[in-house]
């Protein structure tokens, strides 16, 4: 039977979006074992728009759907529009963009809230234990969102500043090339680009992931 | 030996710039074979700005290098420092930014020209005997760059519109999943997303592209 996975992207670039190489090894990892995939992003401003060039912030606004459209292809929907019963899964891709977009991680570290679209999403497939999985710092987000609900194990390879425990989950180190299943709440997570590593380890722990979420539906 | 590939991009997002999926497949399947990778693109405004969302023009102005840097995450030159001496092998993803940006082949089709940075590069890889690998609308740029100094046989995958003949080459039919050779001019081509085929295939395509370049060298 052919898996749905409901994918939530939040901008196009890690430094103001989603990261793009993770989306695309996620989306490419879930094509390969056949999954039925949805895209799915706020239709919201972005809480800025960054020179990948330079780093500088621009003088400009862009909206999240329509930037994520451009890994998505123009197949997304907006994510207020996700309802669980149409999915078997969930996986979030990281980048600054599920810091900045989907939360406020970014600005606010333990002290984070998380959309509340976003957050009434992942509550909902916890409650109807349905798999989710999360990436490089997308699973910070997923803490922030499950703070007061559930102590959730997870990684985001080190967690050196204490954010994760600050959160309210637990940490578990993991190689970039791994990823941490926690069986209890079926939450499967990797580190990706925390670290500055080469492409191949990356896509290495995500394709871990996708397999271990797709195991748990 | 490392083998040194240089990447040429063109914007990020497949209606005004670099077809990002084709990008990402190609570092990651350079990466896995150990090459080092450098990432170039003109620094010059891009041809128009498209909504990925719903394919409106927008009235923006985006430069092609600064958003190619959300791709190769800051890690990318103008594309008029690349030196062919520096390299043994070049790779062009596709996209309309290839057809836009660094050629008017979206516009004027067999009459196309191509940016004179890119045609000098071009013609530098080809007079050192150095392989050229070729994706999606790229193997068209590539065509348009060589009218009048050799006939490439090259793939978009069907050239349903005659554009690689008029453009002075030889078309290859090719399925997504393959590449087509040209073993004389060491030129290696596949079509990609010029059908909008499963991102495995698009995936698997790529795979092999990179992996006859890589042999040329």
């Amino acid at each position: 039977m052919t898996k749905k996975v409901a994918v939530i992207l939040s901008g196009c670039g890690h430094q103001d979006g989603t990261e793009i190489r993770e989306a695309v090894v996620t989306l490419l990892e879930l094509d390969r074992r056949d999954a039925n995939v949805r895209c799915f992003a706020p239709d919201t401003p972005q809480a800025g728009v960054v020179n990948h060039l330079n780093g500088d912030e621009m003088d400009e606004q862009r909206n999240v759907i329509v930037e994520s459209a451009r890994i998505a292809r123009g197949e997304i929907k907006p994510l207020s529009s996700l309802n669980v019963d149409d999915f078997d899964a969930l996986v979030m891709p990281g980048g600054f963009g599920a810091a900045k977009n989907l939360s406020d991680v970014a600005f606010k570290g333990a002290d984070a809230t998380v959309a509340p679209d976003l957050k009434t999403v992942i509550h909902d497939f916890i409650d109807a234990r349905k798999p989710i999985g999360a990436i490089c710092i997308a699973p910070a987000v997923l803490a922030a969102a499950l703070k007061g609900k559930l102590q959730a194990t997870v990684t985001i390879g080190d967690d050196v500043d204490g954010l994760i425990a600050g959160l309210g989950a637990v940490h578990q180190y993991s190689d970039t090339e791994n990823c941490i299943v926690d069986e209890e709440h079926k939450i499967v997570t990797c580190s990706a680009y925390m670290r500055d590593d080469r492409l191949k380890n990356v896509a290495e722990g995500i394709r871990k992931t996708i397999e271990q979420v797709l195991q748990l539906v």
